[in-house]
């Protein structure tokens, strides 16, 4: 991609309502730009890396059975009257309105209410279960509050993941496997999420989020040092200083940090509220155990730009950066430096790596470098008559700020140690 | 893909509501599910048929210098009150509502409003146009009526690109280009679209539409037989059976039609009402011409829907099918037959090819066979113990409803030669 092609560029001043760094380094960098508060476009930049979140969840929940459905974020009224959710929490989180023919509706801020009876008209005996279908979709908040960037939006994109199962055996070998496949997830975004035990609502005593350390974190966890042994303050029985219940090794830590995600059972609260019911051998009727499991790959995003950054802008983890490589060709007055500079482009599109290529001709080597800097890609490469003088290029890693030489004729090689194959940033295989 | 392990499966009895053939036949066959009227889930292989629509339109518009963003469905009511069109056409159309701290908010029925003081943020100078800029995104329309299945929805989605040129020239230029990528795309999923004159606004005398002949349409187009040159009733100067005023040779014949996509010049409409203007080579502000371009993949869905059927059930396109081969075992008590059904499935799998294995045991060749024919896979591949006593399968294109024998040593080489390389049905390159 030609930056000069680009839509969404760099921008130097940006709103004060921008309360929050994700927010600010992402619309600086020309990720997003803010409509209103909570709700965001995605330009180019930002549309690939929120893509490439999606595509991790959508394959490692794709990996323990998962199917990938799209519900309707238009939802009418009545399963939310059956679950008691219009009128509690309702329009406190909820956005109700009414539509021809005083129809009423509410935008999907959770999906259990719409997925539970669509489940139950497939699902008739023992032999049907057990079902893990999941979307990938923007979800609707009526939040009073909205500013921190993409960790709270009013509209925002969510997987949300529900099981059904036979029994409660069969729904907690599920969610366990669930737990490692989130893991996974937050591992390839380059996450370290701790496991936190937090409050479970009506049907369990206890759920299971997904928090990630960071100062700028809504949450208060209290985490082993040793062991990661975690708990929510909302439900903590430990305090900071304390010796570590579990492993009576470690000493706990009161931290801020962001909940990622949340894996939830709620066993038969809506299976009961909507009368779903199976089939057992015997022929009698049996309920059906759910569970429910939630990431918000916008979180994800607005998570790994609050962790991922230094005073200059973003530090993109390979395994979602926007692209793999930024090209600066410094202007020069010999023609050659912008022929080389467009062949190695080419050259390199021809790798399958995906490149930005700083093609400006009214911008110097400094402003260059500090877009580069701000919009995080992890290996920037510079040409320029100098470089060229001992054929060569400049390769610098935005993580480390280490800058080498390589000779153009070795280029390929260098990259292929950097990306592998495929050119991901992953270590998988594809 | 096993049967048995497939979330949405066909169904015998669907509900009255579904007054259109698309819907009957989508829901029968585990497409998807009617939520409320106008409001559809997408179940596994109707997703995949959808996912496959947006990835040719998404082709198609990067193949014309589109760039994809996503904007929220979630708009607030300020600049739908700069164009005027938060009162008219106002609630008629547009979902409003309110949210916390009485903010007012309207659902994205069309993005306009939301996209003209974006790319203004962008552009200041003529070497920053022209900029085209496009989604893929779940729309919302408040539709009186609702009972056209996927053909006109009141949740549906919709791929709308916007163009922004310095002059009429730049515009009009880039028109001519979206007109031929449009053909590529209806082409590409298997419709024959014609280019219908029809009303152009304010703006423009007229705009185009992409209109597909089917009985089941709610426009009423006009073409001539031999140049294809169509109007539509709304805006027709001609009639059934006049001469063709274009080339004066074919006859004009009327016919309803469905409208799959839509074309403008919007002009300065919106950009005017924005203040959005560019500095030209001179200093001066300028006016920036601006058009649009939408067409609903699920629209499109519908429409394939209508088209491509028979008694029995859906008959797609290979280039959006959601699978390309549909295989089908014969129970049989000689457990060879399962045994070579199962390697045949995984070597199919390895091809790359997208394979819908039936391996239901309780079910007969019966059921088999008319559940194959309702989901409407392309080449349906008939493996049991009399083909393979003949060491071979039946093939069973699902289009012509020709049938062939052949041995399983030569099927590697029979399926290359519906699906070449890369098993996608279509005959570009990737």
């Amino acid at each position: 991609m030609r930056y000069t092609q680009l839509f969404g560029k760099t921008v130097k001043n940006v709103s004060s309502d921008l309360e929050s760094r994700n927010a600010e380094l992402l619309t600086k960098a020309g990720f997003v730009d803010q409509l209103t508060a909570g709700v965001y476009t995605y330009l180019p930049l930002g549309l690939r890396v929120l893509n490439r979140i999606k595509d991790i969840v959508r394959e490692e929940m794709d990996a323990i059975g998962g199917q990938e459905i799209l519900m309707p974020a238009l939802t009418p009224k009545e399963p939310w009257k059956i679950s008691g959710r219009w009128d509690d929490p309702g329009r406190e989180v909820m956005f109700q309105f009414e539509g021809h023919g005083d129809k009423e509706y509410a935008l999907g801020w959770t999906h259990e209410e719409i997925v539970t009876p669509l489940v139950k008209k497939f699902v008739k005996s023992y032999k049907d279960l057990p079902v893990m279908v999941y979307q990938i979709q923007d979800k609707f908040r009526n939040e009073a509050r909205a500013k921190a960037g993409l960790l709270r939006g009013r509209e925002f994109s969510m997987k949300d993941l529900y099981s059904f199962h036979r029994d409660e055996a069969g729904l907690v070998a599920y969610y366990e496997k669930t737990k490692q496949a989130y893991f996974n997830v937050f591992k390839r975004c380059g996450l370290d999420a701790f496991i936190v035990r937090a409050s479970g609502g009506t049907f369990s005593k206890y759920s299971d989020e997904y928090q990630v350390l960071t100062d700028s974190g809504e949450d208060t966890i209290f985490y082993c040092s040793a062991c990661r042994y975690a708990e929510n303050k909302e439900v903590a029985e430990m305090k900071g200083g304390d010796k570590c219940p579990k492993c009576k090794d470690g000493t706990i830590i009161e931290a801020r940090a962001i909940e990622v995600g949340n894996i939830f059972m709620n066993k038969t609260k809506y299976t009961d509220a909507f009368d779903f019911k199976y089939i057992d051998e015997t022929g009698k009727p049996q309920p059906v155990m759910m569970g429910c499991y939630g990431i918000g790959p916008s979180r994800v995003m607005g998570t790994i730009a609050e962790i991922y950054n230094d005073a200059n802008g973003l530090k993109w983890p390979a395994s979602i950066a926007p692209c793999d490589l930024h090209l600066i060709e410094i202007k020069s007055k010999d023609e050659k430096v912008r022929e080389q500079a467009t062949a190695l482009y080419g050259a390199l599109m021809q790798t399958g790596l995906e490149v930005l290529y700083d093609d400006r001709e009214d911008k110097g080597a400094g402003e260059k470098f500090a877009d580069a800097d701000l919009i995080g890609i992890p290996k920037r490469i510079v040409i320029s008559e100098k470089t060229l003088k001992d054929e060569s290029v400049e390769i610098k890693d935005r993580a480390t700020g280490e800058t080498k030489m390589v000779k153009l004729v070795d280029l390929g090689k260098e990259l292929e140690h950097y990306f592998g194959g495929c050119g991901c940033g992953e270590e998988h295989q594809h």
